[in-house]
């Protein structure tokens, strides 16, 4: 690798535009990457690809993803606002660039489940649309909007309410194999990664040793 | 890939706390992990993994952390709100082990940098310690804190106000080849993973197919 190179506020401010959204967007790390499934009131669905998804706590089980104040992101808002209930669906290598697709700004009118040749599934009563393909299928139910006033973006915090995972994907303690399940990441506005996992780590202690839980 | 199981929020009140902890972090799919260096007014610095770190905006260039209301994530918290400065360091294959280290609970007289091993960098005048061994550093300057009252935890953001890349990692279009600077990403609480690029893909627009940027 070579040398570092060192940018600060005066260099990028420098830069044009597009070329400081991909070095910022890079710069967070890989990023979690979900389809958000939703329907207004009348039944017309929307989905749209998000990677801004974030754990906030596991009790209750809530999760944050933030808004931008452009579209095609405002449909998944509004109907999230008009209705309380949206899907989060894993993305897997056999959907990924249908799921990029669904990042165009389609007419309110199309529906990006067609437009991107994704199948809307409906199950145990939830209002809204999953993924059938998505191997990892979440319900959320709408619990707060807090606005991000600096920038002019929206935090919405939704609580998970029903959760469908593979049954060999789940381990005894809870841990959801996520690379079993196909479930990739992505880094800046348009890279997208399978993993290979390093290893998983013991709970760490001050006195202790960090061992591998995979050679139990 | 066996067929899904489903559970629901009564499932989950009934299963372990522990086991639900481990569930839910899991759910929210890979996550961007970093280390962040902190000094207190008197040059006792911190460090502490994070798992909980994205990007809000590119102009300006705002990335949020999640804090939770315990320890050892205390020391970081206070020291950021007393100071107004910290560090962001990605992680890499070579010190995973030691950036899971410093999630031990460490006496407030300890620096978790001693403690695994990992080496402070002071550069460019900047007030928190950087993490030497990672080759992609952020210095990042409080914004902000959003209280989120649904679940006791903490929204901290900061703007990036220096960024340290390996030149060879840097695109003419700003994007960061994280695969290239060695940063890995996580799952769950304890689960480390490298990646492997399937792909970049081009702007979607409802009219075009989607093409590859790699095959340019």
């Amino acid at each position: 690798m070579k040398n570092k190179i060192n940018f600060n506020t005066s260099d990028l401010e420098k830069m044009e535009k597009q070329t400081v959204v991909h070095l910022i967007n890079s710069l967070g790390g890989f990023k979690s990457v979900a389809l958000a499934g939703t329907s207004d009131l009348q039944g017309n669905t929307n989905l749209s690809v998000f990677s801004s998804l974030f754990h906030i706590g596991a009790n209750p089980p809530l999760v944050g993803m933030i808004f931008r104040p452009s579209p095609p992101e405002r449909d998944t808002l509004r109907n999230i606002l008009s209705t309380g209930f949206y899907t989060l669906n894993h993305i897997n290598e056999q959907i990924y660039r249908q799921a990029h697709q669904t990042s165009a700004r389609y007419d309110r009118n199309v529906s990006e489940f067609d437009a991107a040749c994704l199948t809307e599934e409906y199950k145990n009563d939830f209002f809204a649309p999953f993924v059938k393909q998505s191997n990892i299928q979440l319900a959320v139910e709408y619990k707060e909007k807090i606005d991000i006033t600096i920038n002019n973006t929206t935090l919405v915090i939704g609580e998970i309410v029903q959760i469908f995972i593979p049954g060999d994907c789940l381990g005894d303690d809870g841990f959801v194999d996520l690379e079993k399940a196909n479930t990739i990441t992505c880094s800046g506005l348009d890279s997208y990664h399978k993993t290979v996992r390093l290893d998983r780590l013991s709970y760490a202690k001050p006195d202790r040793e960090i061992t591998s839980l995979l050679d139990r």
